[in-house]
């Protein structure tokens, strides 16, 4: 083949290789890419028409259309009717300074004091010290003896444990999980259910498929921290509206629907994460109303409303269309199983899909089909059983308080849940309060960790799952000494 | 309380509560912005300074201070010196098209054909059909005696089951991990390893950890579809650079970095999906030198690399600085556990596990401690018995391709591995062969699916390990039989 320089063509191109795997048109693309990057063919020279090259490299025609089309794409060249292709001015990417090590170039990534807050979260906590961190189902009533007769019968079933099951979930358990869901009054179908590995994953799919970096959303405040670190990393602009006894201020989510339009509004309306309210009726109707009025979609997180007595339906039950719902297994079966679901009308759920599968494909069809089985056995006596554990610590936590804590720290109104929310007076900073409890052998987390932006300074929160009964009173015992401590300096 | 409109203060204010949960600060800030936002408060109202308010509230100036520091910061007022504060112009954010429901008027999303891929990838596969589709390991030698054996060890313990774990991994599966890549000559340590639920995971949390959307990456060609979803999903431009038989074209990859700057290079060097080829060791060193040189980091995904024999040194092996390395238990013990992991510079580690820690907070912990327990004894044999077993069906299918198909389909030059990758004549579509294929019985993956942009038109990948050994021959025959009747209109 003789050297098409004058025209267009680097001087050393090997022959094209029929025998290569690499494609015909992606030989040649690549070898006027690399002539045009490493300036053997400069700026403004003219390219064989693609007839031409075709004939001369013994190809056909479109292959060469289809080698300058990408480079086209690429920016590399320049085609105009009338005058063919030329080689592009390559103004490329200016280099990001030349000779700094990659990691120190890296794009900017603005998470505050998250990393903190969530290592405490996620952490295994060890040693004498008496933790209120992590929201952990307690210890009894234990799921495990059946949990591990379900683990048991699919163990050592190929088709359980040797694929990767659907993207969607395993068919039977989101049949389970919608069947479940009527049950608490709404019309879930089995095709709106999506598998995944914890509500936490739900949030991120919301997060990063309904709304784009500088989107405002509306969140609660206090809200849990894991969804304010997603909706920073996801560049959303939270606007914060208070939560009270009765749950989420609808009134003022009018007032910002009134003239804005946020993306969506994330809300735990049941057994609320911090503070233990759940929204009263009249405050969820006119909230479901507002969303369909200004068409905003609300976001209902829902890990604890299973274990609420008395239960109220889920927002989704009023509204399928403006109700985006999440829920896990984390805090009625385990959380190491990292297994949960979200509801979604179909008009949205090809899109969170699509992100499910780029985040890990499919959720475990091992443990899928291990808690499907537990599903049908034993999961609904133990959500009894955990209820009143949980009603019996909330009472014994109440009474440790009223013992040993002084009247100057409020306790919200919590209707159930793992958590006690806690105001100290405005001269006494939680952080403080958490450095003199540590220090007696007791923690918990400080209130600025539920904060969207500024705030939570006085507020601290106690799980009350992860401890025995005698810690539960101990623990609560040791804080109050703190408060002493604190309040006479 | 005397009511304030006259110098900024809504006439309707309900009196601040102080037993509320609800710091007195937020109470007044939301006070505030509801008043404003709902036009109770017009543009240049003068709020009363600080000192006024807080004196007529009865509260401390400070708490003033920090509900009209929050307002600044919403954009709801201006604060200049000498003049106090004001009711900010409200341009506002224009309602997003009024009266159209929400799912409408959602972000922009373009993932082009990755919906129907993906699904096949994913799905599973019942019926009659010889499927040739998805990258599972085989049935046999199966791993489910001695695995269902160690989950029985750890299903029953608490501290495994009902704990969220650390967000890193469990700590005894990263010193296991880490001792198997220093077996394979690197210099890993535990600290750098975190556990995901796969490799996939690995390439998200790198394409949206270590690029912005509209940076420019490098990737093979062809190459995994997961990965060509995850780069287009986080808005990456992917600049392909062809696979040959001795692997990527490094030379491309050098003349691309004289110009350009990608953030990083995404390559999968060992036993290569969909080729099955192993870069040779000339281009492995001299990509790790140069990206070194560039300050350009290499995105290793080796998932089958310890499938290889001989087996090659992983690139990460070369240097740790500049290489980020993938890999998962999915092909060598089960893909349903979804469990993987990544070895990355203590440089990035934090970055890659806040958005770990965003979109799933831990790995199940009871899948990790299980798994920890198969690798203390039955794993190392297992991975000697599934290379065994990959030879033997790689000679069958060769066998039977060599007796069934015309010479004109060119594999590439696989060495092991679960792959086939085939390139049919220029005048023969995969999709048309795809549909013969189907009516014959078997099926398999199209080429386009591997290619960034345009390409791939006339190959296919053929899994060879989702079958039985009768299967893998009688399939082959039957995409003969559909590669003749193609050939023949």
């Amino acid at each position: 083949m003789q050297p098409l320089r004058d025209v267009g063509w680097p001087a050393a191109i090997p022959p094209i290789d029929r025998a290569s795997i690499v494609p015909i048109y992606q030989q040649i693309y690549e070898e006027l890419r690399e002539a045009i990057l490493t300036g053997t063919l400069p700026e403004s020279t003219r390219l064989l028409p693609e007839r031409v090259l075709a004939e001369r490299l013994g190809v056909n025609r479109s292959t060469i259309v289809h080698a300058y089309r990408d480079l086209v794409a690429d920016g590399l060249i320049e085609q105009r009717v009338g005058s063919g292709s030329r080689v592009a001015r390559q103004s490329g990417h200016p280099p990001r300074k030349a000779g700094v090590p990659w990691w120190v170039t890296l794009p900017p990534w603005r998470v505050g004091a998250f990393p903190q807050v969530l290592g405490e979260l996620a952490a295994t906590h060890h040693g004498t010290r008496i933790s209120f961190v992590q929201g952990v189902p307690p210890f009894e009533p234990s799921p495990l003896d059946e949990l591990s007769k379900s683990f048991e019968r699919v163990a050592g079933d190929p088709d359980y444990v040797l694929s990767y099951g659907d993207s969607e979930g395993h068919a039977p358990l989101r049949e389970a999980i919608a069947a479940r869901m009527r049950a608490r009054g709404c019309s879930t179908e089995p095709r709106e259910i999506m598998v995944l590995t914890g509500s936490t994953q739900g949030i991120n799919l919301v997060a990063q498929s309904l709304a784009e970096p500088g989107d405002e959303i509306i969140v609660e405040q206090p809200t849990y921290p894991g969804a304010l670190l997603i909706f920073q990393i996801a560049g959303l602009r939270a606007i914060p509206v208070a939560v009270d006894d009765e749950g989420m201020r609808v009134d003022h989510v009018e007032a910002i629907l009134r003239t804005r339009r946020p993306r969506f509004i994330y809300t735990m309306p049941s057994l609320h994460n911090p503070t233990g309210v759940t929204m009263n009726a009249d405050r969820r109707e006119r909230l479901v109303t507002l969303a369909q009025r200004a068409h905003v979609p609300i976001v209902e997180d829902d890990p604890y409303g299973v274990l609420a007595t008395p239960a109220a339906p889920p927002l989704v039950a009023q509204s399928s269309d403006y109700v985006v719902y999440l829920s896990t297994f984390s805090k009625t079966i385990a959380p190491s199983l990292r297994l949960g679901w979200l509801c979604a009308p179909r008009t949205i759920y090809e899109r969170l899909l699509l992100r499910k599968q780029s985040i890990d494909m499919a959720t475990s069809l091992y443990v899928q089909a291990g808690v499907c089985d537990y599903l049908s056995r034993a999961y609904d006596a133990h959500v009894v059983r955990l209820r009143d554990e949980l009603t019996a610590r909330r009472k014994i936590a109440r009474d440790a308080i009223a013992k040993h804590w002084p009247k100057t720290i409020r306790l919200s109104n919590g209707r159930g849940g793992f958590y006690l929310w806690a105001t100290a007076p405005r001269e006494m900073r939680a952080r403080a309060l958490l450095d003199a409890a540590e220090r007696n052998g007791a923690s918990f987390l400080f209130g600025e960790a539920f904060f969207a932006g500024s705030g939570g300074d006085h507020n601290f929160r106690l799980a009350i799952t992860p401890v025995t009964h005698e810690q539960l009173i101990e623990g609560i015992r040791r804080i109050g000494d703190a408060l002493a401590m604190t309040a006479a300096r």
